[in-house]
């Protein structure tokens, strides 16, 4: 298995109807994956600690999905790997009123970790051209109308492509996850959700409605994936039937980009190494 | 006299040796261009008004010059005709270790106004490529070496004009005005300043020993205003050794720019309007 196979970064196209939604042949090798999980999350977080104290960098990922598609659990599971003193997540709902007087992307900027942070958005930027685009949304804004053209959907491509090369050559990375999950485990997801009490909190028939508009969906996030897909901003398609199957390649591309990162602990400078000796000695002189 | 000779929106170079500094031979129209700055204050105030209504476009004039070019006192007595409630101002001193730690435009991007308001930026984005350029600040910068590029300011540029794009594609203008100050009026400024006590707290000795980079300013500004002056983010290089011919030119500016945005009262939705009659005899009705 290669992680290319998931992978959108502008040098092929991507058809979700041949993209797989579940483990397929994985299934049989499920004990061993999910300990490589276990792994994988150990050397994320030593990783993660590197680039903490070294602060040259930042990361930020992206889920995005259909609803129940596991991005809460995703976040849950894997990313509690993480320390959270150097994690930012950042859940977007709805633009609210204040949001919709910005421009697009005035919240998403605001919720940018630092460099030497990981930064999980549940939900980002991709919303206004995914959402936005099935509802037809932008036909509804305030704002001048220049800026409703035909090819607002194409400037938005373009601007979002914009933004995330500044972030690359600014000290950032972006990772964009996809969660391909199918029409039937959604349904049985939302099954589960209206008979289990614990699971009520969850449950809201607006989303459900959503799922009459799965071809438009998938449409959208076709193209949007084909637009935007870069080198060094990529998409990942994961299947997301099998949730420990979804981890299991989560893990595997947090170490892969952590480890092209290759973050490291910065050398004391010479000034403070200096003064070591002394301050040492001064520790031991302590009655 | 026309706007367009202050104006470089890409069309035309920029070399600050061929700018003026003052008035020249309008001097002798001081008290005629004086009665129409007052005239134009109340035109733009009154378009700020239409703009605040309809909130479909907003505005962001960035300031920029050395010291003492009198950014400022232009704020003070050009901007104090517009209402507060829509204006947003925000002064850029140097980043602090936070700011550092995100991507140079985040701190920009947080101090945006939003549509239906006027940003007054008192130096802005521009200062990462000015005072950075010639102070090469950015090889201090603790970001991965890859950021760190031979062409890393034209990078910068391209960053900006995309950005400034994308502003204008969702329903922002981008204003710049660099104040053009000559070194001998700048000299008798600083004097002011020291013989002054209540100008004591504007006196800064780290800025004027700026001063003796003034041929260096020179070249980053033209460089600047040369690969960023855009038409929907234009450039306007003022004289700026008479006060007054200043704000009488800015003023031209906001007229002429709210005059282009051509805001207008929304009208009332048909739904409410068909409500007043009824809410009219409902308000005569009161005892």
């Amino acid at each position: 298995m290669s992680l290319k196979d998931y992978c959108f970064d502008g040098k092929k196209e991507c058809r979700l109807k041949n993209m797989p939604t579940d483990a397929g042949e994985y299934k049989l090798q499920k004990a061993e994956l999910t300990a490589r999980t276990e792994q994988n999350l150990i050397r994320a977080a030593e990783l993660q600690e590197k680039l903490y104290a070294s602060k040259s960098e930042g990361l930020v990922i992206a889920l995005q999905a259909r609803d129940a598609a596991g991005k809460d659990s995703l976040i849950k599971k894997v990313f509690s790997c993480l320390n959270p003193a150097a994690m930012r997540v950042k859940s977007f709902k709805g633009p609210n009123p204040t949001d919709l007087g910005h421009d697009y992307l005035w919240r998403i900027v605001r919720a940018m970790p630092e460099r030497g942070c990981i930064g999980i958005f549940n939900r980002s930027h991709y919303e206004d051209v995914l959402v936005v685009k099935v509802h037809q949304l932008q036909k509804g804004y305030n704002i001048a109308p220049r800026c409703i053209t035909e090819d607002f959907f194409e400037r938005r491509y373009r601007q979002l492509n914009d933004w995330e090369r500044y972030l690359w050559e600014n000290g950032f990375r972006m990772i964009k996850i996809y969660l391909n999950v199918s029409k039937e485990e959604q349904k049985q997801r939302f099954m589960d959700r209206m008979e289990l009490p614990e699971k009520h909190w969850k449950l809201s028939v607006a989303d459900m409605k959503e799922r009459a508009l799965w071809e438009e969906y998938d449409k959208v996030y076709e193209d949007c994936i084909n637009a935007t897909g870069t080198e060094h901003a990529p998409w990942y398609v994961l299947p997301a039937d099998n949730k420990w199957f979804t981890r299991y390649l989560m893990s595997e591309i947090l170490v892969s980009t952590l480890e092209d990162m290759d973050p490291r602990f910065p050398p004391l400078n010479s000034e403070e190494a200096a003064k070591i000796p002394a301050v040492m000695q001064e520790l031991e002189n302590e009655v």
